[in-house]
Order: C-alpha cells, then structure tokens, then sequence
C-alpha cells in the first residue's frame, strides 16, 4: 500500500501521521523533541517517530513532508529555528538517504497554512492568506497553488507595522501587529494594567506564573471584565487593520485565521476583524474575499506536511 | 518586418510606441485623449495613434500591449477610470478585431512596472515589487514573471494604513501612505502648515494654484527651506516604514521605486528610504534587496505595453 507520512517538528513534541493516498489517517505517533540535547538526539527522536510509523512493515512511503519553526532554506535545510536545536541543518540529505524517499521541509506556519487551504478542498482558489495568531504572529502566502517565500523569508505577516512609533515588538521594531494582538502581547497589556492597580477576573491567572489561556481570556471576555474587554478589542482593531492591507495588497480569493486565540473565540472574533476590516480596504474587496477559520487545530502541521509532499507531485 | 506597439492610455493623451522584435524603438506616434467627449471619440484617438504607427505599412504587427489607469479585468476590459472615459468597456474585443492581432491591456501603474522591471535586462528576478509615487501611490507586484493581480484589484500598495487614526486619505480611510507621502499629501500638508502662518519658500507656487512640481520641492529641500524639510522627512519617514511592510511580507529580489518625487530627489532620497527601512524590517531582509530607481520615465507605459506583450508570447 502506498503512503505518506506529514510531521510537525515543534520545540515540544514531533508529530507524526501516516496517510494514504486519499489522505485518510492510518496511524500516528509522537515523540518528544528533546531540544535541549542537541541536534543529534532531536534528529533521532524525528527517525523514531518515522520508524514507529514505518514498523508494520505494509506501506510503501513515497515522500515526507514536513514543518518546523523557524527559517527554511530550499525546502529541507534548517537555518536556524528558536526552539529546535538545528543550525544549518540538512535534514532534507538526512531523511532522504535514511528513507530512500522524497522530503520537503517549510516553515511550521506556511506549511499548517498549506494544510488548512487543502483541507478546505477549494483548490481553485489559488490566492490564499494565512494569519496564525499563537505566542507570536505568522503568516503565510499561497499563490498558484504553491508557497510564496520570495527570497525565502516571505510571509511575515505578524510584523506589519500598523501604527507609528507604536508598542515595542520582539523583533526590535515598534507598532507591529504581534505587539497589540499576539498572545504575548495581550499578557503584557494586562500585566502591565495589573501593575497600575487595575484589577481583572484574570487576576489570579497571571499570578499563577502569567501564562493565560485563551479559553480562560474568552470566559473574562463574555463575562464583560473591562480589561479583557479594552485589551482584546484592541487586538481585533489592529487584526482589522492588518488585514485591510493584506486585502488591499494581494485581493486575495481565501484569507484563513488560526492559532489559539482564534481557535478560543470563534467565528464571533472573526467576524470583527472581517467588520473592522471594511472600515480600511478599499471599497468592495473585502467582500470578495472567503474568509474562514482554521479547522484542523493541532493536526494542521502533519496535514499541512502531506499536502505539501503530494503538491511536489511524487507518486 | 515583424513589431509590436506598446499603448500608454492617459487621461490626457494617449502615447502609442512601434517596437522591433528586440525592443527598440521605430516610431512614436501622440494624441490628445478627449476624455471630457466620451468614449467614442477616446477610442477614435487611440485607433489614430495606431494607425499612424502603422501607416508606412512597412510592418506585421504581431502584438499591441497597453497600459490605462483604473480597475482592468480579464486583461483587456477597463471596469472603470477615474481619467478616462470607458466604463465596462471591452477594449480588447475591439482592438482585436480592427487591427487581427493579439492585445493586452493592465493598469497603467502595473504595466509600467513591468516595464521598468524588464528594462533591467535582469529577468531571473521573479519577486519584484513596484511603488510609483505620484499624484497618489500605486503598486505593482510580479510574481514568477507574471504581474500578480489576485481577484483583480491586488497592489493597491499605497493605501496600506502605517499609522492608526492617522491623516485622511482619498480612499475614505486614515492613516494610509498615500496620505503621508504622495504629491498631493505633500502639498496638502504645506498648505495646512501655511494657513497656521508658517512661511516656506514655495509660498509663490502654493499661490499659484496649489500645484507645485516636483523640482521646485527639491530646491526648497536643498535650500533648507524648514517647512520643505519637515514634509520630505516625513514622507521619507512613512516610505521607509512601508518598504519594510513590504520586504517582510515579500522578501522580494527587486524592488522599483519611480514617480515624480523619486525621480526629481533621485538616489539620495531611495537611500534614506532605505536606512528607514532597515529600521523597522525584519533583520537582514532589506539587505537582500536589489532597489532601484525607475529609468524610462515617461516611457515606462510603452515599454511596459511592449513587455507585457511580449511576455504572453506572442511570435
């Protein structure tokens, strides 16, 4: 029987998912990254989640695709990621030799964006934005049915500047979209109304350690605590406006949003960015545009991995 | 002999150029547009200019490419012009048949980029972006070759937002480029500045209508005039900021900067552009940048209905 396998190589866990050709799952298996030993045990945790795929022995595996965090050259080398232990790392060589099949490695985020677009089945629509809204803010671009990297950084969509001389960014630069509507972003914001005295149902969250869950947001949200109120609806203006100009920029067929704050509020969040939207494109293209959620959660990277490897055509 | 005409469709005149096989120029040929007499005696001009490029009946032309501004479809109907008078007019039905060649017909901004891009001779750059910096902003994006267009509309580049609640913009929005740093913002905001009692060496071609031309904003910004200084460096300011949008989201080859503020302020002013860029774009992108000024001036409508053609292969 022929197969396919998609991964999502996260800083956390490695993901694996053993696919037919229709896409259907056969089996899957995860690992722990092990980041903090080094490349060489990372490398083996991924081969062990291949192996325990492969144990059967009843498949013929025609190609791997795959997703990490970070930068990726040529669709298989780490350049460098902030949470893998890879640096220059051929992982494409490494795999292809080990399996004696096809490889191709993307960017965590424009491969699990990949695999929302495919899972939709609309594969006429061959504009496709995504914006993954999580710790940080990625983006990806899919044009003709493939991947837009440019020079091989495209898509950085959470670092649009969307207001001048505005909150500082992770990325040394102020007023970009992830300073005022990523996760990280919104914690600060309530930490630092914390500090002024204010005070929030969130409260006894961001004592504990200052990590808030998005569903934890959404109850404080619903339950018309003022800073969760003032704080995610500053998230969504600056959503709305970023996705203006992405509109404006690209009058694109599909816009797709995903990542935990999404995921938590839904399709009553979207809706306003699509709202506030309109307030800034220019007249008439937003409604072009088939806006939808991400639907496959966690398993968009080992969805997103298949597709990618059955888009380069290997059979 | 085998040739080509390029079309540039203004609100004032219409510029047709006849080109060999390789690009270069036979004949030019020129005539008032008569926009304000309707749509009619507007395509009688055009088929005027073609008709005299041809009249020597020298030549087999193979292909017409043209440029106009406004919203284009299917390459070859002008949905709507602000400047000239054809509303859902299919001109590439007629041209077709009255002249039984191939023709194509895209936005005067994009066509001109395109031939901006192709006049570099540099054809393996297939991620190329263009900003024209004009009356108002406009933008062009050519991706693998080929102008990208999305649903239609995509590169309305001069009104992506890089301020919140920002200046008033044509387009109904605020805070959009386009109302920091194109020809009318400029002037608007020293006229603003004039009426609050300031005075400016440009005081006497403000009085004279409004419109002061580009080389005159030039002399004033040499000569340190405080007013000319302060609009420039902010333009400067928001282009900057906009370039990174822009290499963060595209992480292009080439990027070509033209209009007549460019053009008049030439280098100098793409280099501050770029130091502000750098500022605020994802470390090291800006940097892999080829940037350019635009060279065919007036010129680049026909070259680029030349190139556009050209690029449909059409033999």
């Amino acid at each position: 029987m022929k197969a396919y396998i998609g991964l999502d190589i996260g800083g956390t866990k490695i993901l694996g998912v053993l696919y037919d050709e229709l896409g259907t799952e056969l089996k899957r298996a995860k690992k722990k990254t092990k980041a903090a030993e080094g490349a060489e045990v990372a490398l083996e945790q991924i081969y062990k989640v291949i192996d325990r795929l492969l144990e059967d022995g009843e498949v013929e595996v025609l190609g791997i695709g795959a997703g990490a965090p970070g930068l990726i050259k040529d669709e298989g080398t780490v350049i460098f990621s902030p949470n893998i232990p890879f640096v220059d790392f051929d992982l494409k060589e490494k795999i292809e030799s080990r399996y004696n099949c096809a490889f191709v490695l993307g960017n965590d985020v424009n491969v699990g964006m990949f695999g929302e677009w495919k899972h939709t089945g609309l594969n006429d629509a061959n504009s496709v934005l995504g914006l993954f809204i999580g710790t940080g803010i990625g983006g990806a671009i899919i044009i003709n049915g493939e991947l837009y990297l440019g020079q091989g950084s495209a898509g950085e969509m959470g670092h649009m500047i969307v207001t001048n001389d505005g909150a500082i960014c992770g990325c040394g630069s102020k007023g970009c979209l992830e300073a005022y509507a990523s996760k990280t972003a919104i914690q600060k914001f309530i930490q630092a109304q914390l500090k002024k005295g204010r005070s929030t149902v969130l409260d006894e969250a961001i004592a504990l350690g200052g990590v808030i869950k998005s569903s934890a947001l959404e109850d404080a949200y619903k339950d018309n605590d003022p800073l969760a109120l003032e704080v995610i609806d500053q998230a969504v203006h600056y959503l709305g406006v970023a996705t203006a100009n992405y509109v404006n920029i690209f009058h694109p067929e599909m816009f797709i949003f995903g990542g935990g704050i999404l995921e938590s509020f839904g399709q009553p969040m979207l809706d306003e960015i699509i709202k506030e939207a309109k307030c800034h494109a220019m007249p008439g293209l937003v409604d072009d545009v088939n806006f939808r959620l991400s639907e496959l959660g966690d398993d968009a990277g080992v969805y997103g991995g298949y597709a990618l490897i059955r888009s380069k055509g290997h059979k």
